[in-house]
């Protein structure tokens, strides 16, 4: 069994003018982000790019060949400021085509309401992969390492147990967290120190605004719970008890 | 009077393993683009890459040479992980030097509590601008068309007038939209061909999920209010009052 799997890495690409006019909030690289930690997927890059094909077509070419997985999110409506599967097309140099699965879906979906623009989205890079699965009936459009997802936030997060689903091949990374009175400034000298004798372990600081009793909070993130434990303990002993806040008895 | 002035352009690089991790969500890149935006400047690229610094000196060095003006956000505290300035210090191929300035200003803050690790934080790439205003008094980083700012994003908020005021010269984008109750499948053709009638104009498409009155809300962007009126009166006009629904009147 090998206990320290190369952990697989992936990349995000979130296309939309919108979140680079400050209209719409992303909250979809977060939750992709909490999809894939678990599972010991690293997301290592993540990109917001503009509607536009050729720089989608460019980002995406890069990405997908220095990741193992990429996902996009949006512009993949019916609209013409929907380029997203144009530009994966061209980042692999393939012709789109009609799926007839989606196309069968979409006549379900809207039936008298299908209009020709409807059918656009029925249009995928060849080669396209639909993964389904019993319980996610709706396909999720993958070409070769590329994951193509729906802007909108209600549909991307539904997407995400499916793709858990398909990717899981049983790695994981753990994460244990916990709060401390003290501040970053104490703390730094003792986290550095920490970071060099546990290289495996990932250690993250974050400093809480506002009045609450934790003023720092520090992460260990690791592939294996033992190595979590093992540097979160030697924190634990470093600081005491008396200035730790354990995570749930803290504000939120 | 240039009545077109070629917008200036930005990138934004959002550092962190929080993020790629989903422990956080990142609402620090819509803050900049709507502060952005009002001043006619076009954030064009964002990033989030890890804590790592020969990825931020990669990242940074390509985005700064491709933009006008780059914003980083996170890792300036006095952790391990807050590799930031130096990571900006060796995209520019300059050293570190102490600001006297900060140092003071830390002094002040922290009195006693003022660690070696805070000290850190006054350090600076070789060159570094230090910009203030009457109203802001704690100085904010500017290394030639880098910004660098923090990852909290309560202060990172707060330094937002202060570039406004700084890169404010007088250009502007104006955002006008309006919601309807039809739905994308019917809208695209004429969305499509305004889009080719109205080239000055981004035009955006975004359905809303749920049971409220507004199916679509779509947006007119440009650098001119009257290209914007033109292009949004072709669209009340084709589209018929009775679909429409004001901004203000729809659910929030």
């Amino acid at each position: 069994m090998p206990t320290h799997p190369e952990p697989r890495t992936a990349a995000a690409l979130v296309i939309g003018n919108e979140l680079l006019t400050g209209k719409v909030e992303d909250v979809n690289v977060s939750a992709l982000a909490q999809a894939l930690f678990p599972i010991g997927i690293r997301l290592r890059r993540v990109i917001f790019c503009p509607d536009e094909v050729e720089t989608i077509r460019q980002d995406l070419d890069h990405l997908r060949r220095h990741h193992d997985l990429v996902f996009t999110s949006g512009g993949v409506g019916p609209t013409h400021d929907d380029v997203t599967v144009e530009a994966v097309a061209a980042a692999f140099g393939r012709p789109l085509v009609t799926s007839e699965e989606i196309r069968r879906l979409l006549e379900e979906v809207f039936g008298d309401r299908l209009t020709k623009s409807y059918l656009r989205m029925a249009q995928v890079p060849e080669g396209t992969r639909l993964v389904t699965s019993p319980r996610h009936r709706w396909p999720t459009v993958r070409v070769e390492n590329v994951f193509i997802l729906p802007g909108l936030p209600e549909i991307f997060r539904r997407k995400l147990p499916l793709i858990q689903e398909h990717l899981d091949i049983g790695h994981r990374f753990v994460s244990k967290a916990v709060g401390t009175r003290r501040d970053e400034g104490e703390l730094a000298p003792l986290l550095g120190r920490l970071a060099t004798e546990h290289p495996e372990v990932s250690i993250g600081s974050y400093p809480r605004w506002g009045d609450g009793p934790v003023r720092v909070r520090v992460t260990f993130d690791a592939t294996e719970e033992e190595s979590v434990d093992r540097a979160l303990l030697a924190f634990r002993s470093a600081i005491g008890e008396e200035d730790l806040i354990p995570e749930g008895e803290s504000e939120p």
